[in-house]
């Protein structure tokens, strides 16, 4: 039914779309910023789980991608991707072994924070022939996973180098509870600090000796902050490639264009002041909220049920059967994991259906 | 790696659980409380999207199914089954398409609730030469789709019944606000009203000499009522085959066990107090709160992040890094929706993997 070149409105709902105008000036505007700071950008996939979004973003300057679970880089490397961060902890024997499997045929590189585990993936890497990269993962105070700065992770870094078959390649660290900080000189001042534990681990590291090529952290969110930060050579930002109505509100994001949504009929308007869509808790999510609706101001989503959105219309307005709503999602990276595929708009048609290939890659 | 006679330690994680002795004793129980009932059962497969799991409840005596999609009842046809129930409008040009196309190959009903629509099923159901069954959706308080009970009622059964293509079935209204009452008596209450608007009006029609063989509403929290209300001749619960941390608190559910686990692993534990384990929000549902550890009562699930769960450990207890545990759904039918599988575990092993055909089937 939904064929290529139709218009949106013959699009079967509910459907995730991609505006590609947006979506690739989100992808320019960021390698022009990052073009002009001294780190890097090695952009999230958990976002859009996506090969063929990965290699455009790869094709504008980023050097890699990062991910956040093995599935997920495994769908990379399978698209040919070759420069992988899995930005996490890999535990558990099918894992690892899966993981030595993955290292073949990419480069791929590995957080970790355990010595426990460190001796694991070690000793899988030799028996596998392998050679491993890993970074130091630091707490930077995200209260969540990593050692803590300073000495224990210079402790880590010692058992690192203790196995020839891993390839100690530096530190990274998260500051997840800056990135929604709404006013922009606080955030700066805790992404600095979070930055500055992380940046003296790694010069605590260089002065033993220790070569410290990868430092790694940030976020959208904070990315113009930790971008610029002396001593950070990557960034992990990902959202910023389709946004989401909670990213769209923060400072210094006014760039960034929303390019996802998810289409959805009307389908009852059987009360006065309300109407019912065919979106609710299996096509869209809601931990940040309630999402608003592109255009219709007129139009309130108030709460989900499981394949239905309750909206109040404001009186007067008209809303009709079968008329068909753009939701913006509150949150990109686990709406986007929701579905199957992208249908991609451009110029109100439909340009393409993509995959999405790492959906439900959670292992 | 995952292989059928491993034991549920060897499963990688995240991964959706069943325990089959326990969904098989659950699928018995409400076989057997229907025999004493004067209505039937007509399980809703939105909870499980997976026809086998759909044909067990049919052999147990069940009379068809329930589904919230085309797309699942598209899923249960192609499995085989003939008798499909839609308990939601069909709007829009596509869907109204493919809906004939299941009518060729299934005895499927619809629910409408406006004539606009009424008049596009008919009118396509007439094109394509099938007889379309459907029931009269009536509001019983529910607040969300349907006609006002009484004449509203009978006046769009009299719409349906000006088209030779249309066979109407009867009527159904869903008392989804009395699933949750906590108090029995009070529920007792509130759903027999519920369900007197729905047999009012299906005695309103039979009074004009419209033949009503089908009544349908009901939920797995509402059944032992609502199955028992005169005139109601089928309930749609479908909860109850796997149950969830919500349901399990339910005056009257206590036959149901909890069948349907997520299996995680413990990826992290620098922290003191607290360990991370790796499902969150791309592998487990919050709705309705966060979500138990099942047989672990010093472990609480306090927050999630996108594939990191932060759990507290009661001082005291020791949780080792890759140990596995099992998290109990807080809300079976959304965390399904996240899995491509089903892991089905009996005496501590993996007896089968199930696709979950369904998934993200919302058109």
């Amino acid at each position: 039914m939904t064929k290529i070149g139709c218009s949106v409105e013959e699009i079967d709902t509910p459907a995730l779309l991609i505006d590609l105008d947006v979506m690739e000036r989100n992808i320019e505007t960021m390698a022009e910023r990052f073009r002009g700071m001294p780190s890097d950008l090695r952009p999230h996939v958990k976002t859009h789980k996506t090969p063929i979004i990965a290699h455009k973003q790869i094709e504008a300057g980023a050097i890699g991608v990062t991910c956040a679970k093995l599935g997920e880089a495994e769908v990379m490397a399978e698209a040919g991707i070759r420069s992988l961060l899995i930005a996490n902890q890999i535990v558990g024997e099918p894992k690892v072994t899966r993981l030595m499997g993955l290292a073949r045929h990419s480069d791929v590189i590995v957080a970790v924070e355990d010595s426990v585990n460190v001796r694991h993936l070690a000793e899988k890497a030799r028996e596998k022939g392998v050679k491993l990269g890993v970074l130091i993962e630091v707490d930077v105070g995200n209260n969540r996973t990593g050692t803590l700065p300073g000495e224990p992770s210079l402790e880590l870094a010692r058992e690192v180098q203790k196995y020839s078959s891993l390839n100690l390649k530096g530190v990274m660290g998260y500051e997840g509870f800056c990135q929604f900080i709404p006013d922009m000189a606080t955030k700066r001042v805790k992404t600095t600090e979070a930055m500055n534990k992380l940046v003296s681990s790694a010069h605590l590291l260089e002065g033993q000796g220790i070569e410290v090529e990868i430092v790694s952290g940030g976020g959208t969110g904070t990315h113009m902050i930790t971008g610029n930060h002396p001593g950070v050579t990557e960034v992990e930002a990902g959202s910023y490639v389709v946004m989401d109505a909670r990213y769209s509100t923060l400072e210094g994001l006014e760039d960034f264009g929303k390019a996802l949504t998810v289409l959805s009929t009307v389908m009852s308007t059987s009360h006065e002041g309300k109407v019912i869509c065919d979106a609710g808790l299996k096509t869209l999510t809601f931990e940040f909220g309630n999402p608003p609706i592109k255009g219709r101001p007129e139009m309130s989503y108030q709460r989900p049920n499981e394949e239905h959105g309750h909206i109040d219309v404001e009186s007067g307005a008209s809303v009709k059967l079968g008329e068909k709503i753009e939701i913006i999602p509150i949150h990109c990276c686990t709406n986007t994991n929701l579905y199957d595929a992208f249908h991609c708009i451009r110029d109100g048609h439909l340009e393409a259906i993509w995959r999405i290939q790492g959906r439900g890659r959670s292992q």
